[in-house]
């Protein structure tokens, strides 16, 4: 058991095969504390949403929380009232194994939209994930598969944290709604550190704003995204501040991690983008500049032919919405000043164009507007990724 | 010369190579009426704008312009104050030529950004495209094939204007910025009806807001979009309330041909797709709504493979940013309805498959909020347009 593929004290997991998926592959997992969690959840802002979404947002921020159901190859997305009664089923089925309330467990689901969710495989695989909950790394990796779709390696991190005794453990999958028909990103973070309600669910805000909301594959938000923060810890005991930010470090630090880690595996994908804004007034001005850039197809192409071609990245940020004078931007890319205060510069093409077949660019888009910043993570896009997503039939 | 091919009354152009594009291919077009227009124009959005949109922005709407010049193969774009002189400079090289003020003359630029203009090119090309005007329709094709990048074929519409003595005829090219390092859609539309200087620009606004407007190709608004309106028709002429509409359609029916054109050459595309949204309390819903789903790589892509993927069409809806309810939504392609009033319905995969191997799609996402409508159009994404936009290298 390496230190990646630790749980904190009191978690157990499991994933299995119970059907869902017609690759036989594993699609249900299973996340369990033995103490009472306090639980947080940042969800999709779409406004179509799975049923899952549905109630599981309902459920938190909470205390009392002791299990995370998910399944994957079937979203349970549009899907109306059965589907709703169907997610809510899945969290009856977990509350009866281990003798608990049916608000005390929470549901996701990924796959495919539109199709109602297979129950009676549901329902025998809920109880054999419980039959083989297990708290060792090789448990973890079986639960981070079993929430997979596409994605081609599972998504884990852990981390102590600094100046506490306790451990973050995150699993994540997906790539926002990178895959054929498989629409979401799903993530659980886990913790045995002490969080009051409160604390959870604004730590796990403030982390998510500036880690899953800072990637991007193509710009299609999913109706299923989800991430989800159990912390079961005493939330009686009291941290010092410097504990508490120690904490919070910890978590967005695993949140960035896992976020990143979507990135270099989404589909078709043949370089990790690195995309900050700086100098505008506030953070929102920030995003908004980062997510025109990294959802523009003639950057991400510039990018897939490893093209130095400024003017679209210039472009990009001049139709976000933010107001600024060309005079107020210059443009880095791998360190190289491309564009100063409005002007273009002499540089060397070729050289910065070597630098980018690395397969790692960071493009710094430098206003003189604020002190604001951003850093957001995105990808290229590749005949790969057309092919993977035109090629797929109903 | 074809009805296609008619210049309104007055109007003659030229189209010819200066030497702007290296491929030796026509880089130079003239516009000139022989009495005084009435001139409106409609410009990009982008904060980042090439030079002759601040100087053809700057000098409409007004009476008594009487030339436009337009060069392809360079933008003029972030090219600082050095641009702008030359951007006037172009101006005032066609003032010379027929005894004009500066401001009488209108300029638009499109090609690469970033590079200053080679001006001793472009001022041979404006004394030769002087001597080679013509009222013809020949003259007309030459003047709209000068002012391409990567299109394939010339894009002119002409319409003679029910009940009045008037004709109505457009040229336009590209394609929002498909094209490597092309950026611009630009449009000329010319009249020889009446029009006052509000009338003129009242009714670019509203024919603009639904057709150019209503294109996307992947959603990269240009530093150099603009489309421009002459009209030499007697200002102090009067038109009846029934003609003036009349016009007012006729201009409409132009630009909504040339903007379908445009859509239907666009780069690597290999379907035209209408989408229609109704059935919101405002067109800008509508419009927000049809931008979410026409910019969607994951729409783009399951039109690609003919896949009737109706997930993603209702789920970039949800993301639009306007408020509904899934209940609110059914979504008809091709005819067929997929999804009703929130439910997913059982239809035939094969059939509206088969219906999308035509290369024409259609898609009404109707809600039931409201009386709005609007209809926009887009293309597919394809491998190919990953090829032309990734392979080319600065």
């Amino acid at each position: 058991m390496t230190e990646n593929l630790a749980l904190p004290s009191e978690f157990e997991t499991a994933g299995i095969a119970c059907g869902v998926k017609a690759s036989g592959k594993s699609d249900l997992a299973l996340f369990v504390s033995r103490r009472d969690c306090v639980a947080a959840g940042v969800f999709t802002q779409n406004r179509v949403v799975g049923a899952p979404v549905i109630v599981s947002r309902e459920r938190v921020p909470a205390t009392g929380v002791r299990a995370v159901v998910i399944n994957s190859g079937n979203a349970n997305a549009c899907t109306c009232e059965r589907g709703l009664n169907d997610a809510r089923r899945m969290t009856a089925l977990v509350a009866e194994q281990f003798d608990l309330q049916e608000t005390q467990v929470l549901v996701c689901s990924t796959g495919v939209i539109g199709h109602f969710l297979p129950m009676d495989k549901i329902t025998s695989g809920i109880a054999q994930a419980a039959r083989q909950l297990g708290g060792d790394g090789e448990h973890l990796q079986a639960a981070a598969k079993a929430i997979m779709t596409t994605d081609t390696v599972p998504k884990v991190v852990t981390h102590r944290v600094d100046g506490i005794n306790a451990t973050v453990t995150g699993v994540a999958k997906g790539a926002a709604m990178i895959a054929p028909n498989m629409a979401t990103m799903l993530s659980v973070i886990m913790t045995d550190a002490p969080l009051t309600q409160a604390d959870a669910q604004a730590i796990l805000q403030r982390s998510v704003s500036r880690t899953f909301n800072c990637i991007s594959v193509e710009g299609h938000t999913s109706t299923s995204d989800t991430v989800l923060l159990l912390a079961n810890g005493d939330p009686s005991a009291t941290l010092s501040d410097e504990d508490r930010q120690s904490l919070e470090d910890t978590i967005e630090r695993v949140c960035r991690e896992l976020s990143q880690k979507i990135i270099r595996d989404a589909e078709g994908a043949e370089h990790f983008v690195t995309v900050k804004v700086m100098g505008l007034p506030t953070e929102e001005d920030c995003h908004q500049v980062a997510k025109a850039v990294c959802d523009s197809p003639l950057v991400k192409t510039a990018i897939t032919g490893n093209d130095p071609n400024w003017g679209r990245i210039v472009s990009a940020a001049g139709y976000a919405g933010v107001p600024f004078q060309e005079s107020d931007l210059s443009l880095i890319v791998n360190g190289v000043v491309l564009y100063e205060t409005g002007r273009p510069l002499d540089f060397d093409d070729a050289a910065v164009s070597a630098s980018m077949k690395t397969g790692e660019v960071t493009m710094e888009l430098r206003f003189r507007l604020g002190t604001a910043e951003i850093t957001c993570w995105t990808c290229d896009l590749t005949a790969e990724y057309i092919r993977l997503n035109a090629d797929y039939t109903t």
